[in-house]
């Protein structure tokens, strides 16, 4: 992995993704205690970030490997991410999802043209189940985060930022993502580092499914006690990647945790200052901003909510914290 | 009023107002039946478009003026638009708003640093009090649309209208635009009439609040028969003003209506398949776009999402719909 893979990457998904705007408000900077600046990925196509890794990496197929095909696993959001590049290159997608996944989700990604194979992630692999089909089906396997074109796809967030904030004057900051994998965090600091090398990143996570913070201290990947139990399903992972965890040992500063009522809280808060729509794993970062300022050193703070794809009635749950 | 004033006025407020995105959803494509692309001035700060014409209007201001400070009377967003520039400029501003705004427009607006004095709107003539305590306290009086540096802000929404949609090979198409009194539609009109010529520009209204649709059939200024009982409440005015009418009469094809139920459907799909927080006022261009598909003709319909601030209560009854 390295810089001009991200480079490469941003000129691919060039007029394809959005290049999604960096938000503020007056309001919430009061309540954070500085300068807090969204940049809005749940404004991406299809509602989260992961349409750019997922172009990122369709895009960097020959013509034979699009021909036959592709195959992803996810909890949803990298499930429509590469459902939506593969049907923008005409390359039929498998999409493994675990059979608890929002039912929009399913759906969505059912209505962008994949084909879907549910399983329970509770007793099966979903790594395992996709490998097989791949290769049963000589499909090309598109993996969430442990996968080079896809974090290079995410990066380009990374050099988004770096410009955006320029433009503002910022040059210092922390920089705060939502982290499941790492594939974004990873790919946001590797950009960073070499088109804003003042800014710091932390990763954001849900309380009680803080593998990354935890692996950060512990100088060594440890993984969740569990799997379920957070509102922030997007973002919940058994460990950081194998590919993620040394970029993000080599380039972000300490971990930070929200409860899912933080989430919430920033959800509502994203509502009424911002108008945007994020779901709970998307707003973490935003809830650790807002809420636990003494994690944080400088003037500003720079949160990415990473998605938007959220039903009604959690979105109903958020409105009521207001 | 000329095309040049809104390039200056855009030069004006780069780097204070947003490049707001011009969002899409294949699902959206599916239900209006062609492409739709939604300018998302819901984003922009204070919520809604109305910051880029308090921007425009407050920055052309003198010194002098700027130190006496100003007065804009509003049903509450073009209020926050003017309190906040004027808070940017450092400059006072008193703000006349109708005693049933929504209580967060009011509170909004007092948080931005401004006073604000309130007044009967079934009983008051709100330009004959902003015009009194204007002389009496020597305050230059922004008028929300019937003013030439207001209306060449509003108009940057198209100048970034044409050349975002041109940059995605669309230079043909029908603009839908939440109207009030005209100032939005008519920049727009403006900036599109010199940058992208073949684009059609309609005022969208909330029914039996069509001043302006039956103004532009009529060929003159025709009112509302009452000015309350829509939950469009941004953008229900008496009648066309006297500089913005004669623009869109040149201007603009035929205007749109659509119904306060089919408004909170739009807000419900724009949560759901956008991402975006969009009141009922700023959201009648959608539904129209979306619900009423053959009132336009061409391949594409750009709608504009004009502005997001809406009360829990309001949004929830939009979430019911989906």
């Amino acid at each position: 992995m390295n810089i001009e893979m991200i480079r490469a990457a941003a000129q691919r998904i060039k007029g394809h993704a959005h290049v999604t705007p960096l938000l503020s408000s007056p309001f919430l900077d009061k309540i954070a205690g500085r300068r807090v600046l969204v940049k809005a990925e749940c404004l991406q196509h299809t509602g989260s970030f992961k349409f750019r890794g997922g172009r990122a990496a369709v895009s960097a197929l020959s013509d034979a490997q699009l021909m036959n095909g592709v195959i992803a696993y996810s909890s949803g959001n990298h499930a429509q991410g590469v459902a939506l590049a593969a049907k923008e290159h005409g390359a039929p997608a498998v999409i493994v999802m675990p059979s608890d996944a929002p039912k929009i989700k399913v759906n969505n990604t059912r209505a962008l043209g994949a084909e879907v194979i549910l399983y329970d992630r509770a007793t099966e692999d979903r790594d395992a189940i996709g490998q097989r089909i791949a290769s049963a089906r000589g499909l090309t396997l598109i993996r969430p985060y442990d996968e080079p074109e896809v974090i290079a796809g995410q990066g380009t967030v990374g050099l988004e930022i770096a410009s955006q904030a320029t433009a503002l004057g910022v040059t210092e900051a922390d920089v705060v993502v939502c982290c499941g994998g790492g594939g974004l965090t990873s790919g946001i600091a590797l950009a960073l580092a070499a088109d804003a090398p003042k800014m710091r990143v932390h990763p954001a996570e849900p309380a009680d499914f803080d593998d990354v913070t935890r692996s950060l201290a512990a100088g060594k990947i440890v993984s969740n006690a569990r799997l379920s139990g957070s509102i922030c399903d997007a973002i919940v992972t058994p460990q950081p990647g194998n590919l993620t965890f040394p970029i993000m040992q080599a380039h972000c500063g300490a971990g930070v945790v929200a409860t899912d009522e933080d989430c919430l809280r920033a959800m509502g808060l994203a509502f009424e200052r911002l108008k945007i729509v994020v779901e709970p794993g998307g707003a973490v970062a935003l809830a650790a901003a807002l809420f636990y300022p003494e994690q944080f050193t400088g003037d500003t703070v720079i949160a990415v909510t990473t998605g938007g794809n959220v039903d009604s009635a959690t979105f109903i749950r958020a409105l009521e914290t207001l």
